[in-house]
């Protein structure tokens, strides 16, 4: 039974997707909303983001060379269940659901389960050889859930109840499409799995894969890299709008990806004593830009059911996003350098592929910088944009009474809600995982030859060449 | 000059294509026809398509580590073979053409040429490491010849001869881009295939390939997995209009192939005795759902110069889109794992790749749900577009007289005109290309030490080492 | 000293480029320019261009062993570094700066800075293994600054300076979209580094490589290969306009690519004594097609604040196009089979990627072929979109004088000057990058066992596992 844990489990969950889809589910009509159809933006748009989940992150954390495959698989799998996971319980949570009963889906759904799905990637980024597909499967599960919830509440109950009534048109069109997502997903996800780890599974998986020269593993991993370098900009754009906030996001992204990656050559080659550069470096931190100016260029708007500005702000000037770019890059290699092996020994917290660098750091200094853009930046610097930005700011039609101080508060308590959940979420999570009744890795450090390491935990991709 | 074969031939055959395009073709006038020109709308789907076939079934069919390099450098020979081929061979089907004898080509016709390089990649897959390139080139000009040929009869002379009389001017207007070829592609493509493997080449490839553990070459594989698993959303929209039945091809490919590679994890667990993956599912299966709700999710309009249903439906539910992708997903897993080494063992043939479980069986499901989805939806459930599904259905402004049984007849023919083709021609090119004068492949049994396989046969990759 | 000197480097252009930034940049504003907007068309096309910069080059050059990992870092550092300078420096040359000292960059600039970042890429692709990446870096900075410099005199100061107080809005509206860049692109770039390569550097690295059968690394560049293939039409149509020459572009593009793939199948075989296929050819020879057609259909308009034909033509009809490809795939097969050895056998020049047979004679062929097209083809032949192409055409709106002959002495001149000024900067660009301040690669005769490379020299991208 031990070893159809992992089919009843997969089973069982499909099963009940499938029912919930029946009872609840419908496709939108898009001659009725014409916002939803296929429309030349999203589209693309969305398939710059499925590039980057499906093959991106799976090649990003394909540099080990024992767990190469485990990695795209796993990534894979967890992938194609959150995405199916995350559209029902974000339906569940629409206004249209409460009333009807039933709630509809469309393109913008499914870019946001696409982001659910980068949150489970980057804590499984942090576990990555040290968990058994089932447990990756209850680890989904839980994250997403508590993922789901916590964002809702962060943008819908944490001071923007009033809409329903005030607004009912426009809420019950676009309850489903939202957008500052960014937080929940970076910070969340690795700080998720940094608790987790914390819990159990104190092992370091990076000392047991072999050593040697640069090898074809860190090619693939560069596959994964480039394409998520080379998509930010749409990962962090997707869900903007309108047109103004879009093309910010885009450009924002675009220079701080520029800037974090030569300041990752650059400082990669100072921390280490012969000037040389450390592939690690270049595989992660050139993205910590992206990471960084991802939330602060998040504008929270209509269609997001919320007009919260907690995990969003905009970055106005093009030096900003260059600078945010460099800071996040000079933070994320000295995360590498230093602060990683520094919590290794002091805490043994393992992190398999250094997520606390690419996305804990840098999600966090873009909080802070959140905070600070409410706080300094002139409201007329913002010209017509600004209550795209901040919803409730005084004098907008939503009878709002935010200024500088008060924005940056709600800044500031957002990234806190997150941060602690995730963390308390994490911690609980790791805890279920280490219950007996899962497969679980065997010790690692026990001789085991040819024998692949899935095989003993009654798992293994190599089916055609079974060992006995 | 047996070893200038290819140059020959494929020296001959460019020739000709210059010819063609010299005398019968123009690029549309795109300032005379809006719907033709670059739109924001065609030319991204395009582009997904084409990074599937170029990139996405290369590297598909790279796992194989001896013919790895072979199956990506073949995969680009022939698609750029294919795509010259068709749109000549289907201009020359034209009404454009029969009355004017000139066609004219623009994006929606670089569309349907991709589609047919996917049937004949699918039959590449079967035969991988069995033919020569020159071999393969013949194979490739015969199966587009005969692909474009019966689609062409499935969808204007099975039933709607009427057309051109009636209605002209949209006639000739769309007379090009047509929809519902995905009948045409995944099963035609895989029965082709196999029937041509029936005749000769009784070898089977992959016992030769040397055992050992996860190799490089299946992370190449992933490779192409999952730039097919990406995009298979947008090779099921790409022909699709209206607006709404892009979107919904569109949904439910991608809820297909969430819940088909759940499924395809939860089966391959369960088939093995110690509850392991199997790569092989994994590489392959994964896909099904996408090719089983292809055909169905299909809708030919009148942009395709056809008003037939015969390979077309519309899933309608979300749900139904899971469930199909759950079903594909099994007999996909279940035929690798238990029909391909019966058909192996008793009728001695052998699938390299094997697409009988990813395109022949989910093609032929496909075919069976667009059967039934006609016979049970009830006519009211299709609301506004019925008859961009079925114009000919009664009451719509064809005056066709369809009903559910009858229009579920006419799905079944179009099956079965496609099966019985793709067999019938498959057999005579597998005949064709037994004929000695073509170049062979060599034995392989015969021990061939360090030499390259390709190098027996006149045909090398490695010309910069030559072997004396 | 020496082992920071790259860190110095990188970090004073960095700086340099963050007070720029400040001073003089700032973002469009998408409100106030229509054009300029995040619009389904441009960003599409962007992201197209930008996969095909930062991974399709990046691959292309990882087929040699040693320097695979190298080849994609170094792509990935030149790349981030010349958008930001490339951005800046055209700035500079705007009307925009000259007349308020501010200029603001939108998507197009973001495709222009891609553009320059080619001809760096293939620049480095002559160079690859001979250079430390602090030489790199510096032959970044001079290329980028003389080639912009260059573009911008060909366009804008050969013979349409009376633009400027003729047509201030149209003028000052697209000041900084441009097209017709190709011609510098691949020209350009390749004969800068032939002749920068021809200076010193004169080593042959391809020998030093391992050899051995077909290696993975054969297939990552397949990867290169592939999504350059692909994703050529978008490249040369992504600042093509209006919509029926950049449809033109996309098609002429696709056909050539076609052509020259299954040419390049044939002519390897043809060269090789037992008709066997070079990787090498193709891996490089089957991307001719889309080089050589690259200038020819490149249409320099409005937007481009350049009225030049200089480095544009048209081809008008498909077979054009195809034969265009077969020329220019024979002409780089030659060139891989003949024409490169005997280079580096009497010049001494040693060409590690085979530039001048991918981008280099196929870009000479480009510039013969728009002279010869604007002498031979019928003015009328082009219909309504004669002065797209040639806005100085005789009779056109602005008063000017060309027809056949003038308007092919105009390309010939802008091909020269092209050429000239790439030898010469090339030639002072190696003169510099030979003096001995700067890290110098060692010389790779010398035994270093299983030392890397770059880590002889300061560099190394393996710091986890330093050698003391």
């Amino acid at each position: 039974l031990h070893r159809r844990q992992f089919a009843i489990i997969a089973g069982i969950m499909q099963t009940l997707f499938i029912v919930l889809f029946a009872k609840y589910v419908k496709y939108i009509d898009p001659l009725d909303d014409s916002r939803r159809v296929y429309s030349g933006t999203d589209y693309p748009l969305f398939q710059d983001v499925h590039l980057m989940i499906f093959v991106g992150f799976g090649f990003l954390m394909a540099f080990l060379k024992r767990y190469g495959f485990s990695a795209v698989s796993v990534n894979l799998l967890l992938s194609a269940f959150v995405i199916q996971f995350a559209m029902l319980l974000r339906g569940f949570l629409t206004v249209a659901f409460s009333e009807t009963g039933l709630f509809s889906i469309g393109i913008p759904e499914m870019i946001s389960a696409e982001s659910s799905c980068a949150a489970v990637l980057i804590t499984m980024g942090v576990l990555l050889g040290r968990l058994t597909p089932v447990q990756f499967l209850l680890l989904a599960f839980f994250e997403t859930l508590l993922n789901v919830v916590v964002e809702h509440f962060v943008f819908n109950y944490l001071h923007v109840s009033v809409l329903s009534s005030k607004f009912p048109k426009i809420y019950r069109e676009f309850q489903v499409n939202d957008s500052g997502r960014s937080l929940s997903v970076h910070t969340f996800g690795a700080y998720f799995g940094l608790a987790a780890a914390m819990v159990g599974h104190k092992k370091n998986v990076m000392e047991m894969d072999e050593h040697g020269g640069i090898h074809h593993s860190d090619l693939f991993s560069m596959i994964g890299t480039l394409l998520l370098w080379v998509f930010f900009p749409s990962f962090n754009a997707a869900i903007q709008e309108p047109e103004d906030a879009r093309h910010r996001a885009i450009m924002n992204t675009y220079l701080a990806m520029a800037s974090s990656t030569v300041t990752t050559f650059m400082v990669s080659s100072c921390v280490d004593t012969l000037g040389r550069f450390n592939m690690i470096h270049i595989q992660s931190s050139t993205l910590a830009g992206g990471v960084a100016i991802g939330k602060s260029s998040r504008v929270p708007t209509y269609s997001s059911n919320t007009y919260s500005g907690s995990a969003a702000n905009a970055v106005l000037y093009p030096y900003h996003a260059v600078i945010v770019g460099v800071v996040a890059a000079i933070l994320s290699v000295i995360g590498h350098a230093w602060i990683s092996p520094r919590l290794e020994k002091s805490l043994h917290l393992f992190d398999t592929c250094g997520v606390h660098n690419l996305h804990g750091m840098p999600g966090i200094l873009a909080g802070m910088l959140s905070i600070g853009f409410a706080y300094f930046y002139e409201p007329e610097s913002y010209g017509k944009t600004l209550y795209h930005i901040y919803p409730y700011w005084i004098g907008g039609e939503l009878n709002g009474d935010r200024e500088n101080v008060s924005q940056a508060q709600y800044q500031a308590i957002g990234l806190l809600v997150i941060l602690i959940t995730a963390i308390i979420g994490g911690l609980l999570t790791g805890c279920i995982l280490k219950i007996k009744i899962w497969n679980q890795v065997d010790d690692p450090d026990f001789p085991h030859g040819e024998m692949n390491y899935y095989a003993q935990s009654d798992v293994n991709f190599l089916s055609k060449y079974k060992h006995a």
